[in-house]
């Protein structure tokens, strides 16, 4: 970042690291930082590093937590037999805001991807399973992001979940609501037909 | 921001508070924060506190500087007579970034705005006047911006200025370079019109 002082080029590129933030961006966060009352930029500073060090991940599901078990775990209510599989923690923090789903989560912490070296042993499959043989489980929604690596990791669960008694159900794929049949693509449409329901 | 545990929350609120960083864009960093390895973490957030910490003002111009003096006021070859007046320390580095002009800077911090309270005296006028009287100054640039509040900045320090001695001039207006006379808005054809030059 040149022709710019070194606090202000330094707190830009970090700031440039992260998702989203090009060098422009950056740059202008600089200096609103730079203008920013010293205590604001230090409550800035602090919820960075102190949110960074205090969470942890759910002993029970891999979710992002405060404690040792996670909100949802914590919770006796929603041990209902359901275990749903995600990717990743914001993806539970996207079903939770449905405030739809009253089960019980399971953190992947990734997807089987054999061109990026990522196998079975590299995400919490193993987990799932001991939490299979040991919890009451009736039905493990596998909800992976509909796309090769989501989908071919679903497979792979369900050949391993079914033989020990669960349910495996698959979130459906179809047109988004508000969509339009025009602008979905083909593979979608097909999905959509496929999975149609009774009215 | 609800569904969050509570380190996630706290740093998408004060993420939240940056300009142009909206509630899900705040949310998205706070989960990449999340994700990061500890010490990127130290990292972004030591660059931000100790950043803002080591940003003084410059004692001549105003500008942001590490120590008393800029690096502009501190660089002997730069004291040409010249002085180059903006309203943010940003436009200093818009204009250093050029590497065409070669003289000195002086920061408003501000341009008058009778409509938010901002009189003379709450802009840096006053050291504008002082450094005309104890350094040898020979033209004041007023670069302020072309807006309603720059140009009645720009008209002011003009009036107050010109007795004491230096030419005053004003950045240009006209079609920006790659722009389109057919989109251009009308204030600015006229000030393009205005404002030629022989070829």
């Amino acid at each position: 970042m040149d022709g710019q002082i070194e606090p202000i080029s330094n707190i830009a590129a970090e700031l440039n690291r992260l998702p989203g933030i090009g060098k422009k961006t950056a740059l202008r966060l600089a200096y609103y930082i730079a203008s920013m009352p010293l205590e604001d930029a230090r409550d800035l500073a602090v919820s960075i590093w102190n949110g960074r060090k205090a969470i942890r991940f759910c002993e029970c599901c891999g979710n992002y937590s405060a404690g040792e078990l996670c909100a949802v775990c914590a919770d006796e209510k929603r041990h209902n037999g359901q275990i749903c599989v995600v990717r990743d923690p914001r993806d539970v923090s996207a079903l939770e805001r449905l405030h739809e789903y009253s089960g019980l989560y399971h953190v992947l912490h990734g997807t089987l991807s054999p061109m990026d070296g990522i196998g079975p042993d590299d995400i919490r499959i193993r987990e799932l399973l001991d939490r299979i043989e040991t919890e009451q489980v009736s039905e493990v929604i596998l909800a992976t992001n509909p796309d090769v690596e989501g989908e071919a990791t679903a497979a792979y669960i369900a050949r391993l979940v079914k033989p020990l008694g669960p349910r495996c159900t698959r979130i459906a794929h179809g047109v988004p609501v508000g969509g339009d049949l025009e602008y979905t693509d083909d593979v979608t449409l097909v999905k959509a037909l496929e999975g149609r329901r009774e009215m």
